[in-house]
């Protein structure tokens, strides 16, 4: 089956925006087994959407769009299909009722060119979209699917995952199952160098590599005709992957290690606590991403000053002042103290520098010390981040989960 | 000037990487006061390539293509770009000699496929590439102009800023500039409906409306002969929406909200704290985001449960059992206690639902309350919030940065 995406927007073609919907929407079409020849990205232009989408009909099976099915007036992608398809744009009642709704809970009147959203071209079907106002819409013509998703990212990705894949993907015939394995610690090409031989060799399963938000993952799609055979082509190669690189690998069809970490606290009886340098909040908010959260952490400090370390944490002013805020000494006694301060079991904290300024020869910009307090035990790592201030951020707050993780791995008998 | 970019390789079509280099080329040419119709990827398929690049030159009159030129055999930019124009492909010793050389000074010989290289349509003309193997390629064609540059994106960036910009975009006579009104707390389509009239009566400068994160943006670009006339073009177009929604813009050509008020804060002697319940840490981590954050920011306390409100922020008690954990009484003193406890000039605090859980008919999820403590004075806000968690958390901590932006707004006579 022959796909083909198309981006709608202004904003696209003046780079106000990159197209990162188009990416998401190949890379899960491809796992599905869907080849792609074409992404294209067009303005908010009734002439040139028309010709774009008349082109795909002629080359593709599945047509995906995204954008251009908001309220506004230049959102015309509803009815340039119904153009190309010669399906009537009709009003549905249900969508109109659904959106007369959502504007009465936010506890205003529906703005009238909302009422746009309402309309649909003869015969086609809705996508429900659970965290905004536009549906998306699937529309057969002539042997062929157009899907029309909106542009903003949470809601093209809500829709799709929850109404796309089930209604649509799903059906392609051969059956194809994908497993992922999450890696944690180790770069993109390294690990790719690493298992080189097994990614030459391999084509069922098909293997491909995506690093983001400093993690890796290997995603293995297996085709076969039962299920059972998927399961043995997978199995198999996750062993083979396993003999050269098991210390990597975290987890097993896990989103992050944020999430795979929630499962684990929900299911024990610890309680947590954090104190934050560097890192200005963004453990306790990541952890507090969660639903159900509230059961296990308790909170935490964000001790930016050494004011606050010394002050609000009882963080000893004379190992600041021997060893720097920055030092696995602080580190220990800031995990130690916020564990005790919460009564907590468990006890985080992370102190660093993430730059730009504010380095040293000693301690340079991405040093980084992280210390986990539980039981009798105080350990301390020591991170060298070479990234920008976020993303020395962003990773510092990746291991301190990630350790939290495998110290709750390795008291697993607590899981039912 | 009408201009297309195509961008070639199978990873764009597989999803497995993001073609930022389009929204980078895009952007640029947009400020040179080029129009883009159309932005396509395509795989390293020949005869798809050819039809690509085919119709880019019936549409366009600047052509821009990356990918595509390397040393391998699924390298086929320039062959396709020789077979459209006719242009057999001839040997450039100038090109061979320097790969030569490049090698060399690495310590090891040529790879044989390299040489591939140094191969040109006829009358074609190369960019130098400072950082690579693969100089860019420029053709003019029946007069239009065809140019490939790499799918590297720092070896792109290095052809396109330092060749392609000198050499063909500043020769782009008319002059343009953009201007951004930001807004906070406004819906998109609820602004658009208020200024529909200078929206459909306005062409130059263009206005477009652009939602995300939580702000909306109105970008005005205008085109003229000289930079006079363009900033009277755009300050007129501003006071005109101005008398409409004046009270929505909180900016003009600020990046977000957050660095809206990082940068106030940094021209302030003011001092912050926060005290964080339904958002976790995100306020704070949102803060410490900026470099230089540590002059103005101290810290602050994720009193995530009761228990931490109370022990460690100091809550009275009989506050919480009375009015309940999110109630303008508990946001208030923990506003007032974290200011006192943290020595700070200004408390904000934020207590709420987040959601999913956690709601009920008196206080339902999306609730938040919020409070700013300053001089002898308490502002209490309540927020109804209609997203999901991650939503909530994220406009709970919108509202927390707009309201101290605005604080500090009233006292601007601190800017010198």
């Amino acid at each position: 089956m022959i796909a083909e995406i198309i981006s709608i927007g202004t904003e696209i073609l003046l780079g106000d925006i990159v197209d990162s919907n188009s990416q998401y929407i190949a890379r899960i079409l491809t796992a599905y087994g869907y080849d792609i020849h074409y992404i294209s990205s067009v303005g908010d232009n009734p002439g040139r959407l028309k010709k774009t989408l008349e082109q795909a009909l002629k080359r593709a099976d599945l047509i995906i769009t995204t954008g251009g099915i908001g309220p506004t007036d230049d959102d015309i992608t509803r009815e340039i299909i119904s153009e190309v398809s010669g399906k009537p744009l009709k009003i549905n009642n249900k969508i109109l009722e659904k959106l007369e709704l959502f504007f009465k809970k936010r506890g205003y009147p529906m703005p009238e060119n909302n009422k746009k959203q309402s309309f649909l071209p003869e015969g086609a079907k809705t996508l429900n979209n659970d965290v905004g106002t536009a549906p998306g819409i699937l529309l057969e013509h002539k042997g062929k699917i157009i899907v029309s998703l909106p542009g903003v990212p949470r809601e093209m990705k809500d829709i799709f995952n929850n109404e796309l894949i089930p209604k649509v993907l799903s059906k392609n015939k051969e059956k194809i199952k994908s497993r992922v394995l999450n890696f944690f610690n180790i770069g993109e090409s390294s690990l790719e160098e690493k298992i080189k031989d097994i990614l030459d060799q391999q084509s069922n399963p098909s293997m491909a590599l995506y690093a983001g938000e400093g993690e890796v993952r290997i995603r293995l799609t297996a085709k076969a005709k039962s299920e059972k055979k998927i399961e043995e082509l997978l199995n198999n190669t996750e062993n083979i992957i396993r003999e050269q690189v098991d210390e990597f690998i975290y987890g097993v069809d896990e989103k992050n290690i944020a999430s795979a970490l929630s499962s684990l606290l929900s299911k024990s009886n610890y309680k947590l606590a954090v104190a934050e340098s560097c890192t200005g909040g963004l453990v306790g908010n990541r952890i507090t991403d969660f639903s159900g959260s509230s059961d296990y952490f308790l909170g935490g400090f964000i001790v930016y000053s050494n004011q606050a370390k010394i002050n609000q944490l009882n963080v000893s002013k004379d190992v600041i002042e021997k060893y720097g805020a920055v030092s696995p000494e602080t580190a220990g006694e800031m995990a130690e103290n916020i564990r005790e301060i919460m009564k907590a079991d468990i006890g985080i904290s992370l102190t660093g520098i993430a730059g730009p300024g504010g380095g040293s020869k000693e301690k340079p910009v991405g040093l980084v010390y992280l210390a986990l307090s539980y039981e009798n035990n105080t350990e301390i790592y020591k991170l060298n981040l070479t990234g920008n201030r976020k993303r020395n951020k962003w990773m510092s707050s990746q291991f301190a989960l990630y350790y939290l993780y495998n110290y709750l791995r390795s008291k697993q008998d607590f899981i039912t």
